[in-house]
């Protein structure tokens, strides 16, 4: 059985494309914040405070209103609604194979002893705001910013529920350089780790 | 044509049997320390010298001695056999494919453009005291201890030569964790992204 795929990224990596293609490949369920977002607001979970939760945006959101102080960026509500996502990570994992990308979840499955092919995608970062700007619109130096603001953002978040540092090599079993490598040959490596990994 | 392919390693982590592996299959050339110091003297360099080098043995006999100060422990000798070992990588990166573990050799092609299939391997502390005391003999306490020097001096000679931190993915193209993937996966993953990258 094709273990459960973590899949954490840098902005504009790619990774969430990755991700999806993996999943299709594989053909295991794919779960993203939207779709775990939609499946917590199935439970009856506060849906208004669940959507303004975002990894990166909410913590740009204080970044840009002076509300962004280390150590106190994340609020009461921000736990509880990382509890919510937790509990369906947690149970669509519980169920099987399946790909779900960012929410700490390669952290939160170690925790729980659930057995995961934890993956991290990274992107030189002349590739990375390439990719973001053909999704969002801005000046060169404006999607700069934002990059790099994203990266802080993602940052905080991941070591302030797991105390790791994203992107260190020792937190994944497969880091994968997708400006180097290309889309394609990284769900290929991913694809082919999770049929031949013995776990 | 193949990469050049460079592999960084934690102590333990079979890096050194998977970049023989990733040479042999691909049919090309292996570069290892003692290879690429058999290769220095036949420049004329002092071999003596050459020889105590060694970028975990030689911090280690400094740690032991009491003469292992952070920041002050490399002197003028390891430039010089650094340099000559870089010449003799160059030189051989500079003829074709090949797989070189070990030396800073990623940082050392990067700076001179030469590009390269970047890969470090690591594993899990557990994984890596059982490799390690399968060739070297000593008490598990003892193991333990000499396995985490040679991590630091890794560490160490490795910041001191390219101002990076070793381990950081950022650094590297492919990051395999060998105790969770097993040996045989790394270098099918290894061989596989060499010959489908496009490079």
């Amino acid at each position: 059985m094709y273990p459960v795929i973590t899949i954490s990224r840098e902005v504009g990596s790619g990774g969430h494309t990755i991700g999806e293609k993996v999943a299709l490949s594989l053909g295991i369920p794919f779960l993203d914040k939207g779709i775990i977002n939609e499946a917590a607001k199935a439970t009856g979970f506060d849906i208004e405070a669940v959507e303004k939760n975002d990894e990166s945006g909410s913590l740009l959101a204080k970044y840009r209103n002076g509300r962004f102080t280390q150590g106190l960026y994340l609020g009461d509500d921000q736990d509880k609604i990382f509890a919510a996502q937790k509990e369906i990570i947690l149970e669509n994992a519980k169920k099987g194979p399946c790909v779900i990308v960012g929410r700490c979840a390669d952290h939160i499955l170690k925790e729980a002893g659930i057995p995961s092919l934890n993956v991290y995608i990274h992107a030189d970062l002349e590739y990375r705001l390439e990719e973001y700007s053909k999704r969002y619109q801005g000046t060169e130096a404006e999607i700069k910013k934002l990059v790099k603001k994203i990266d802080k953002g993602r940052r905080f978040f991941y070591h302030y529920y797991t105390d790791q540092e994203l992107g260190d090599s020792s937190n994944y079993d497969l880091c994968l350089c997708s400006s180097a490598l290309g889309e394609e040959l990284c769900v290929d490596l991913i694809v082919r780790a999770a049929i031949k990994a013995d776990r």
